[in-house]
Parts: structure tokens; sequence; C-alpha cells
């Protein structure tokens, strides 16, 4: 139904009513029936716009929640990250070793999402993503401390330091693109050392940058 | 009103319209106002329909604007980072000082959010959430360069160096999960040193990974 | 139309029909025709409604739609992180020279969004925002290590290390604000080495924080 016929039904009804006593049987009825079937011809229209338009209102209504919760999913999902240092409290060089050796960082101040396992020293990503790693190592005088971050069994950086007296502590840092399941620890390298007390000098954290 | 109902009332009125002239007062009145009245009937429903639908389509359109605006906030809310190096251009040697001492970071090139205070050097947390803190010390030979980050009271992670001659650099960093209100800062150890000068060696930085 | 208009209508068209029989002529072709004038009026109203409200619904999902699409475009442009170090394999001293060098970091494991140029060592903001960058030196005995990260023309923070013997690296890290278009590298400064080899320990990232 178009508006025009709406307002020729109205124009019609208008002018009808003016003449309908005079005749009944013959000038009304036709009117008033073609009328009602208008009228019917339009709530069935009518009735099929509202019926498609409440579901069309539903949809959208569920289509909004699903997007919303799509963008607070990606949101969420990003709150991955750790801080661990090699030594819970007490002072101790770890190695060296014969070959080299996954640290295992026992004092966990921060773990969001639970991705570094601390009985294992290894990372394991929960999305596919971009992430982050640093790792920070003290050395012992006189003895060169040596590590690799590992992605799998790939080395991809390395922290080396070595000097006959005195402290220091050297770093790297690097962000990689990680699928699900990827594992990323810190590699000792054979015949080297890494050194912890209570505060705590050689540390690795990561975090999720985003996912992808 | 069904729509079963409505094609009875099409057949009713396409029916009764053919016979209509023949009989006036006895056959059409009765269909008429029958007709009348379901037609009011649906009317009725539909305008209770649209009535409803309306204010669904408003509130839909407000949930919808509050979930945007959620987002955009949490997307919003992250934009906290500072960075900051001890001395704003001399060259100086920090400390010894005979107790643990707060360094203030004066020359600060970066401070999105205004979280770090150059009067204080500390770093006040603006949301409940991950934030990411690195610090760098340059030494002087033969003095050693110890200092912790300190969240509250606590200590967390150190850094520490010291040479007999030449110059070197010490790093760490980490992620801490803070409350709105917690403090972060570095205390220079007693008795160390930090050094600084116009190319900025011994920095400070901070930044917010996600809020929680 | 009101709701009481609608009431009216149900009322009159109900009392009309017990008396309807008795006089055709006279008495229900008024009511008819007022009924229908009022019944043609509401659907013109409705049909009104229904008109404003599908195109209220459509915007709403138009308006959706973008408002979706942005903050997925706002989660999507911050994909921006790389890490580089200075050799791809060989073991090697680069520097001295005579003048400060732009460090071409050759490996580059993680170009997520192509910001880096390992052609020129140069990064180049996409779009506005914060961006966090780290570098890290391993030195050679007996030789400086010293180097600037560079925003366009302008120093901002430095490393530097020097021994005798053995062997040691350096590191620091900052947030910067760039707007689209500014480089950031790492510059070597005159007469200063910085050493690499296949474990790659002097190394060059950045990732963007968050848009602004």
């Amino acid at each position: 139904m178009e508006i025009s016929v709406r307002f020729n039904l109205l124009l019609l009804l208008g002018t009808v009513s003016q003449s309908e006593s005079n005749d009944c049987q013959q000038t009304f009825p036709q009117d008033i029936y073609a009328g009602l079937r208008e009228i019917t011809s339009s709530l069935v229209q009518l009735k099929a716009d509202m019926t498609l338009l409440q579901r069309e209102t539903k949809e959208q209504a569920a289509q909004q929640k699903t997007e919303v919760d799509k963008l607070n999913q990606k949101l969420q999902v990003r709150q991955v990250a750790f801080s661990a240092s090699l030594l819970a409290g007490e002072s101790a060089t770890i190695g060296p070793f014969p070959s080299h050796t996954t640290l295992i960082y026992k004092h966990v101040p921060t773990n969001i999402g639970n991705a570094y396992n601390s009985n294992t020293g290894v990372f394991t990503a929960p999305v596919r993503g971009a992430y982050h790693f640093e790792w920070h190592f003290a050395g012992e005088k006189n003895r060169g401390s040596a590590g690799w971050l590992v992605k799998n069994s790939q080395k991809v950086f390395a922290v080396y330091e070595q000097q006959a007296t005195g402290f220091l502590g050297v770093s790297n840092g690097l962000t990689l693109l990680l699928e699900v399941g990827d594992v990323v620890f810190v590699r000792l390298a054979a015949s080297s050392v890494a050194f912890d007390n209570f505060n705590h000098h050689t540390t690795f954290s990561g975090h999720l940058l985003f996912p992808m």
C-alpha cells in the first residue's frame, strides 16, 4: 500500500459520508466494503512490516551483544603478563652446568593469565599474538654469565657478561610473534652462571602486546 | 490477533461484498460491525506492538551508546606512560647518601597521563591494572650503584653494578599489578651512587599494559 | 490518535452493533463512516510511525557497524612491533667510525606493521601515539660502546659502557610520543664500537603502546 492510496481512501470516505443518508443500499455498502478491504490490506501490510521490524530489532540487539562481546574479548585476552626472579629469597649462584640448562625462575610476583610455569621456567602462549620478553642477568666475578631467550627450540637473542672483579648485570629484550602453544624460556649457557638473592637481580618478564 | 484471523477477515469481506446489494439491513451490517471490531482490535494490538518496539529501539540505541562508551573508555584509560632521566642536563653523581634515598628523576620527556611526579620521583597508579616498569643505572668507577624498584614500601627487583675502572650500566624491568593509588619509585641504596649527564643514562620508565 | 480514542471507538462499535438491525439507513452509516475515518486516521499514523521506526532501526544498525568498525580499527592500529639485531649471523665489531653513525640492524625476526626499515635502520611512526623503544649494546674490551636513541634529529637517551677486559652489555629503554612520520633510530657515537654475532647481543626493539 502506498501513501497516495491512503489519502485517496480518506478523501473517498470524507466525500461519501456527506451523501450516505440518501441511499443506503446502493451507495455506501460498495464504499464501505471497498474501504474495509483497503483497510484490511493496509493492516495486513503493517502487520507484516511490524513482524519484520520486530525480528530485525531483535537480531540487531543480538548482533550488538555479539560485537560488544567480541571487542571485550579482544581487550580481555590481552591480560597476559608475568615477572619472575631466579630465587625466592636465598642467595645463590646457579651453575655452572656441563650443558645448556633452562633457568627456572622461582620467585613470581606477577603471573596474570598464568602463562608462566614456575615449575618448569617455561612461558606458553595462550593466544596467537605479539609478546614482549626481557631477561636480566646478574653475574659473578671471574665467571661468564651467558644465556639465550629460546622460542620452542630456537635461540633468539642473547646476553653475555664477564668481568674478573666487581659485580655487574646485563639485559636484553625483544618482541616475538607466537602461535598458540609456542613456548619461550631462558637457557643458561653451559659453563656459565647466574646469580640471585633476596634483592632479585636475575629476572625474566613477558607480556602480550596484542593478539593477532 | 493472529495471521489466520486476518485472512479470514479478508475472505469474509471479499465474499460478502459480492452479495451486499441484495439485502442491506440484514446481511452486511453484521459483517461490517464484526469487520470493524476485528480491524479495531488489530489496530489496538498493532499500536501496542509499535509502542513497545519504539521503546525497545530507543533502549537499544541507548545501550549501544553505553557499550561503545565503555569500550572507548577501556581503550582511553590505557593512556598512561612516562619516561624520565635523573638530571635535566648537568653532569653529576647522585649519592652516596647515608641511607636509602628515593631518586627524583628531573628530566621528563614523556609523561602521558601525568602519573609520574618529577618533584617526588613517585609514580602513582591512576587505575587498577598491570604496569610495566624499567630502570637503568649508569655507575661511576670504583663505587657501587645499587637500587630497587619499590612498590609502596616493598622492594621488588634490584639492579647492582660495581667496577674499579671504566664505565658501565645495569638495568632491570618487570610488570606489577597495581591498585589505584599504589606508588612505585626507585630507591638508591645507601652508600651507592648513580651518574647522569646531558646524554641521559640513568632513567626510569613505566606504562600501563592493561587495566583490570 | 490516542489510546482513549481507540477505546471510545471500540465501545461505540460494541454499543451500536447491538441495535444495528433496527434501523439501517439512519443509525449505523454515520457510525460506520466515523469508525472508518478514525480507523483510517489511525492507520495513516501507524504507517508513519512504522516508516520512521524502520528508518531509525536501519540508521541504528549502520551506526552500530560504524562504531564497532572504529573500535576494531583502534585495536587493529596497535599492531606495530619490531625487534632487530645488528648482524644476521657473522661475528663482527661495527665501528669505530670518525663520526656518529646510524646503526643498521640487519637481522629482523619481528617486524609487524613494517615500520622498521632494515636497509636504513630507521623506524617510522605509522600513527600518532606512544611508542616504547629499547636498545641493548654488547661491547668489546678496551673500547667504549656508546650510542643514543635519536628521535628525528634529537638525541633522547643514551647507553655507554667501557671496560679494559672481559665482555659486557648495557641497555636503555623509554617511551616517546611520536607524530605520524617521526623517525627513531640508534646512533653509534664516534670512535665507539658495537659488537654482535650469531647470538644476537646488540639489539633494537620498539612497539606502539597506544595510538593518540
